[in-house]
């Protein structure tokens, strides 16, 4: 028989109250917010600054990923179960997925097998609203500009030309990356603009890096948008839209409470896409966790040349958190093909292409420690792995002093990733990391783009094309300097460039443009050919879904 | 002391639990889906043959509207709240609003004074997220065709220029009335769209017509996108994208129960915009209202030129529905403003401009009778209203053997709607309705609009500009002229020109172009300057609101 979906395994389990779930953090079920069966949301008045000091936050992050992902989400609710199989108290502080490659290629994000939270479908869908409320706050902005542009008589003389901002759809739609709008007798001021998918908007990072109400509607303020024709910048705030943009996301700053499919508790807050965006769930869910219980397991998006860089150099700064421990995923496949396995010989044991594939975890190893943070390594286990391949990884790793573990998470739930628990554990109890960022927010820019890839990717160089040179003079020139760098880059390489596999060297790296995203707090440097908006693939998940009449949805992952 | 505004009318009353609001309607409380506090889904399950025939179904209209509106859905809640007082079981059931008129000009569309839903600020807000799936659903059909345009495998054929599917969004923004999607390398195929405001899409008017989830999975398959190079049409099922659109709609489908603030419940659902889109509530909700209680009060936008129009020769056909009686709604305010009162000066008395605008009632009582359907007025009161002009409207309404009743709702709440309620009631026991459509739907189009045109708008003639003939025929030749046609016109004169108040007479209207809803089911003809997607006024309404720390909302109206 073959091992079920993931659908079909999240759809066999009978979810328990989520007022339960909630009282076992000891949220009163009056407090909570019901979003249908099993989701609601927590108000942020359980958020508590002693207990955040006291418990224990482990972040989770991987090798260079393939394209299907590695299974981070997966190990991360496999090590919350297996904490809480092992006697301890944890909770699971995740992101949520996108509509984009729910339909597209990747799939959800709810993670797989035995180790999911549920109610998988609605996460994946349009869960309690937050994804929308982001974009249409950001799309309230657009509509602001462009109105304000096209007025005789309120128009307080942005020069079209100069828009940054663009507009934001969830959704994997190529043909919105570059769009003439304002086409037609009466109808605005034609001009060029583009859409961006809604992890990428700048509320989602506003949202993710906020640490209550007043300090969001701060930061919306703060958005640069667009400079008038004296060259002077203009800011959300000065089309005073800032207060119907925070009531727009009054509930979507709330925390989400779901539950894994052995009845713990989960937090899924915030928005992903590490490669071209911030990429890391909420600081208010990531608090709210550490307010509520002694774990909390959180992740960031890709290899940890992405998610991870971005959580320890911005979040982490910004929201004053200091993870206890790292956990690294690693396949065995993906070493495999870090090594040269051909595309149709991942699922075959090879010892040697594992062995060449190997310095790509390496890397990520010590680009964790580069954090002053101790990794252990999770193998998360597929049925075609070999014993001397995973004895290879743990011999290696032991080499350098890190504890690598085999997750069966996938297969096998909590049970599977005790041994992994108790190794996050005992790194996490001995209070021995001692967070560092690898770089001063007051360097200038291309330092700090320079600090980025050449201790975390490993370049020699990196260069700027002309477009780069002349926005990144015009970011200094306006102030925003001081800001620390959120890159976007292509997850499937430590480059830039998607071909170059394990660990490469003796290579640059080219930065062609910038986003700034003043309100957020951070200057966006745009590597190689990564793009703000996706494309659907020629065969769209989509294309494989259905739903009955009695509800029952088939080709959803 | 100045009359509270809405908002604080609003907050200061303690709501009744939605589990007990629910419960007076016979709903278990486990098969209600809680969204956050106070709103909740109804399974269709609840949905009751047999009591639809048996229980009763007002229709709340109007005269003309002046930009502010009439108070329909104010008379409609106090109407509820009225019936309930005299010992009637009575629930309204009315549209979910929309944000672009909440952020634009016109405000949200949940009563006022005491006659209003709660939660209003959720309720105009994202509410229980149903316009989002609305908008997701079709803007994925959208990517699927530009996807499929530029895909060099999988492309069925797609002829880019004859694309009529277009993007939506929910906000008042004209500068996407007319985009270029597509500009940019490898970002598909340069080609003309647009954006309608959310409530006009396909799939609001689908999710309002269909009787249940298989329906709505039929009428998707059927929606016309394009044309091949070969001219054969193209339809959302060839994309095989219909399943996926389904899920996105497996939430949205269900109604949603709130409560008017006196605790009578109100099940919100469905669109509004019955001057561009169908723009009533949805076929499922009316039904779910007629199965649940004895009496059920519905409202269709704007004058009875449009909603009613529509409601009736529509919706009602497409459902087997049947109204008991109806309600046109009438200010002394808007009577003068039709008789020519000057805009500075409508607050104050008048009765000679009042009989000079009182045709316009006139008409719309006309209108409502040729449906074989027996009107009662509600003269919706406000302080400056003199006895003299009340009279005068009451007085003419029984000459024609019809009832005119003062409503103080939004004042007084229902107390001050217990004689329109007793009324209403009176005319809907009796029983003497027989509902008759206007027109045959098999007749062809240019039939079809013009009964509507002579009949219901008073016009001596139709015009069809060359682009509005040409499209007919290609209507025609493509088989959808069986079709019910759904006008798209001005809702500020009963002609398609805003400066014709009062009765018009000796008038043309003009038809400029055609939009086609095959899925939905009718065929939409172009009159005048309305558009499909409204903008933002030089000040909108967005700019004057704010939240604060507590979440405290002012300016929401």
């Amino acid at each position: 028989m073959a091992f079920p979906t993931d659908l079909e395994i999240a759809n066999a389990v009978k979810p328990k109250k989520i007022t339960k779930i909630a009282k076992k953090l000891g949220i009163d079920k009056n407090d909570l917010e019901l979003y249908g069966k099993g989701k609601a949301k927590i108000p942020l008045s359980y958020i508590d600054p002693e207990k955040i000091k006291k418990n224990k936050l482990v972040l989770v992050t991987a090798i260079t990923p393939t394209p299907a992902g590695e299974g981070k989400t997966t190990v991360s609710i496999g090590l919350v179960d297996g904490l809480n199989k092992i006697g301890k108290q944890a909770t699971a502080v995740i992101r949520e997925p996108s509509l984009g490659p729910v339909f597209g290629i990747k799939g959800g994000a709810a993670g797989g097998g035995y180790s999911q939270v549920i109610p998988m479908e609605d996460i994946n869908l349009h869960f309690t609203g937050d994804f929308n409320a982001i974009e249409k706050a950001n799309n309230l902005l657009s509509a602001a500009i462009d109105n304000n542009i096209q007025s005789r008589t309120k128009s307080i003389g942005i020069d079209p030309s100069t828009v940054t901002w663009k507009r934001v759809m969830d959704m994997n739609d190529r043909s919105l990356r570059e769009v003439i709008v304002g086409v037609g007798d009466k109808n605005g001021v034609v001009r060029q603009d583009g859409f961006n998918i809604t992890p990428a908007s700048e509320i989602m990072a506003i949202l993710c890096l906020s640490e209550n109400f007043s300090d969001l509607k701060e930061r919306l303020g703060k958005i640069y948008v667009a400079d008038k024709f004296d060259g002077t910048p203009v800011f959300a705030k000065d089309l005073k839209i800032v207060g119907a943009m925070a009531i727009l996301l009054k509930e979507a700053i709330k925390p989400n409470l779901v539950q894994t499919l052995e009845g713990n508790p989960a937090l899924v807050h915030g928005g992903p896409f590490a490669s071209i965006a911030q990429g890391t769930n909420t600081i208010i869910a990531t608090k709210m966790g550490l307010s509520l219980s002694e774990y909390v397991v959180t992740e960031a998006g890709f290899g940890a040349d992405l998610g991870a860089e971005k959580f320890l150099n911005i979040k982490c700064v910004a929201g004053g958190l200091s993870p206890d421990a790292a956990v690294v995923v690693a396949t065995v496949r993906a070493l495999r093909h870090h090594g040269g396995a051909h595309k149709n010989d991942l699922q075959k044991p090879d010892l040697e292409k594992l062995k060449a594939g190997f310095p790509n975890l390496e890397k990520h190893i010590e680009n964790v420690q580069k954090f002053n943070i101790t990794p252990v390594v999770a193998i998360n286990y597929f049925p075609n792995d070999s014993d001397e391949e995973i004895e290879f990884i743990i011999n290696e790793c032991e080499k350098k002093g890190i504890k690598a573990v085999v997750s069966k998470a996938f297969a096998e739930g909590g049970k599977g990733a005790e041994d992994l628990a108790r190794a996050v554990a005992e790194v996490a109890d001995a209070n021995e990391t001692n967070f560092t960022p690898l770089y001063n927010h007051s360097a200038g820019i291309q330092e700090k783009i320079e600090t980025i890839a050449k201790e975390i990717y490993g370049a020699d160089k990196v260069n700027f094309l002309a477009k780069a040179k002349r926005v990144m003079k015009d970011l200094e020139k306006k102030g925003f300097d001081k800001l620390p760098v959120c890159m976007v880059k292509t997850p499937k390489s430590l480059s830039d460039d998607d071909n170059k596999l394990g660990r490469p060297s003796g290579f640059s790296v080219t930065v062609r443009d910038f986003e700034i995203a003043s309100g957020a707090g951070f200057i966006i440097p745009m590597l190689g050919d990564a793009m703000r908006m996706p494309g659907l693939p020629s065969t769209p998940a989509a294309e494989g879904m259905d739903i009955d009449d009695n509800g029952v949805i088939t080709g959803l992952s």
